[in-house]
């Protein structure tokens, strides 16, 4: 009796390691720049199901701009950290598509796996996140059947089916392909620093629903100006070096702290220094964009 | 033999224990005014795929006008009586994030529960549904990890993550924070009302992507007139009190019983009296909008 | 012991036969022209869920033009070839909802299903993926309860409802209703032909988020020209008949084969004959339309 419980044990261990998997956690979570109007999105998650019925799909967004390979490096940044470990993140935002760029297979510091094409897309989160190791993806092997004719959508028959496929474990990160040196394509940009009691940096992206201004200037570089809450910032924009906007506004912890309407500064989701119009757009309102040729200056008054 | 059949099957009941939740159904389904554009929602998702990978999550919409708080509520009242009971409503539009308003979760009279600010958002669906019971979310326990820094993203730090871990079943009703008195913060609205042979209402929104007039007469108001299929209404609208629309109707069943173009008058998906063009946006054609301030009024001829 | 172990295994098939469903697939994939503004998809999936909670849902798109049927028969031709069989497809572009128009599932010669009224919707995928077999959905049976009295949304009372029963496998394919004859309602279109050295199509539809011209010209076809990489084809583009656009572009591989802004001939993802401009929009460009009134003539120089 007892052997016979020892192997119901393992029998039933066997079942539960059929639900659950190992190492990959079946998540895969796809960035384009496709829009959500015609079929595209939905021909990458019809292949994924294809490889396994077991996974679980998730958008991180579609509407990346057109071929915008520096946003799709923000959005990962500011997404991926919060996806457990073992999550298969395919971003394609690919103007190179079918040209000599290297198609990758990235494990981060933390355990989430990125497919895409290594245009610049890691820029960011290779730095944030770090490389726990990168692989060029084996297109002979890794490639959707028959799609050999194609050429122009390897978003389908190449970055999803290679996604699905690692994150479902019918392959393993080293079936991707080679091991590559730990290092991607970046794309340059200027980092926040601080010049006497004076803070440098760019406008890194535009938090685009409400209009925020989101800075590249980090809250641990911040808070050496010891800014208190309620404190007045010296705030300048500048655009190709020419300036824009310049005004004072209270450093603030919640956009309720001014009157509708009226500026703040606060610290944004991912801790990052940010301008803001409470229940209004800052973007609009004084025409700012985002860039390498945005820049900013803050200082305590 | 006997006593071993009733432990496997103790142990096969303690499997399907495993895969099938108890109360709660592991349903999430969020709604904000975050927009598809960036990686808000993606991250709101990540939290709850780290709280348990079992979780099923749904988009009601992230298309909420920003700060619109009503729409909020409307959205809610349209979608949560055809979800089934313990499916987790996770609704962020928060203007207010960071100040004194309370966060909640409300259990519906019909077992569907909703996380929110208390702000307005529970105005239609309190009502409708019936509040079972209300408790506000204690945010020194029911708050992730590492995030008090955080002031600004509620939605992904607090709301998300209560939402996934009451319905993952990790923790009960009763462990969101203390129980609330059973109301709710309310917006004051106009409701339909009889007066003679005359029906006064507003127009409660606007079907946004056909430009249909829903107000917010139900059904059962309407049908004290006594409208027969076929038979002409004379329907006016005013905004602020000035008559911007005038004209008879077919009270009909379908869009197609009156020629492309024509008006019609009819009851939408949630049995309220609606107005449309066959095929055309009357809320474009004729300038209408939606609001306390666009009244209607509607008669037999 | 022996038999022990042979009643040990009935009872783990039986609990895999739990998880494991028969014939369907368990994915339903919506497709509207709702948009995401409001709360209509996500009523079609409370009811899904409703119906199994084990089912997986994912949408093709809800951004197909209100009432346009060309465009959501399109777009299953695009995507439905790419999911498994058995995978149930529910399509509600229906400007004709609540008239005589039938409702239908039909099952494709690959095994998917698409349920839909049968009002053009299927032109395309009945030609391309062939028709196994097509039933009139029996309303009386396959609508959701206590809805007779809702005549407008029978996206969420009839094709949701039915759609999710028989992707759970809570009825057979027979139980939607009685047989109908192998045909559908069909879209009249111009085919593509070959006349002479030259090949004369039509603007089948346009690839919108990126401004690129598809044609309805198959890769077969215009091999019949002996088309080299490289090699310079002439190209006129027609509205109504008036030349709109005429120009030489090289047939290329990829869109980087030729300098920025500058036009190309490639297969689309469907193999299908397509211009575009690299990294620009050719329909915004030359205000380039789609549809039976936009021609297209392809020759080698």
């Amino acid at each position: 009796m007892y052997t016979f419980f020892v192997r119901l044990n393992l029998v039933l261990v066997l079942v539960f390691m059929t639900l659950i998997s190992p190492g990959q956690n079946k998540i895969v979570v796809f960035q384009s720049d496709f829009g959500l109007k015609d079929g595209a999105v939905s021909a990458m998650k019809g292949v994924a199901m294809g490889v396994s019925p077991e996974l679980k799909l998730f958008d991180l967004t579609h509407e990346i701009p057109a071929y915008n390979i520096w946003e799709a490096a923000y959005r990962l940044q500011q997404t991926v950290p919060y996806w457990p470990a073992g999550t298969v993140f395919v971003s394609v935002v690919d103007p190179g598509v079918g040209t000599e760029r290297k198609s990758v297979v990235l494990k981060t510091g933390t355990g989430q796996y990125i497919v895409t094409p290594d245009n610049g897309t890691l820029t960011l989160i290779a730095e944030s996140l770090g490389i726990a190791e990168i692989r060029q993806i084996d297109e002979v092997i890794n490639r959707r059947k028959d799609s050999q004719q194609s050429y122009t959508f390897h978003g389908r028959d190449v970055y999803a089916y290679t996604g699905a496929r690692l994150a479902a474990g019918v392959i393993d990160f080293d079936q991707v392909g080679p091991v590559l040196p730990k290092q991607v394509v970046a794309i340059p940009y200027q980092k926040a620093t601080l010049e006497g009691k004076k803070i440098k940096g760019t406008i890194a992206i535009l938090d685009v629903q409400y209009g925020n201004i989101w800075t590249n200037i980090p809250g641990d570089l911040f808070q050496q100006l010891h800014p208190a809450f309620g404190e007045s910032l010296h705030v300048a924009l500048y655009h190709g070096g020419v300036r824009v906007y310049e005004g004072d506004m209270p450093y603030s912890a919640t956009f309720g702290a001014v009157p509708v309407g009226k500026p703040l500064a606060y610290l944004n989701s991912l801790l990052q220094l940010s301008f803001a119009l409470n229940q209004d757009s800052f973007a609009a309102v004084y025409k700012i964009g985002s860039g390498n040729d945005w820049s900013v200056e803050v200082s305590s008054k």
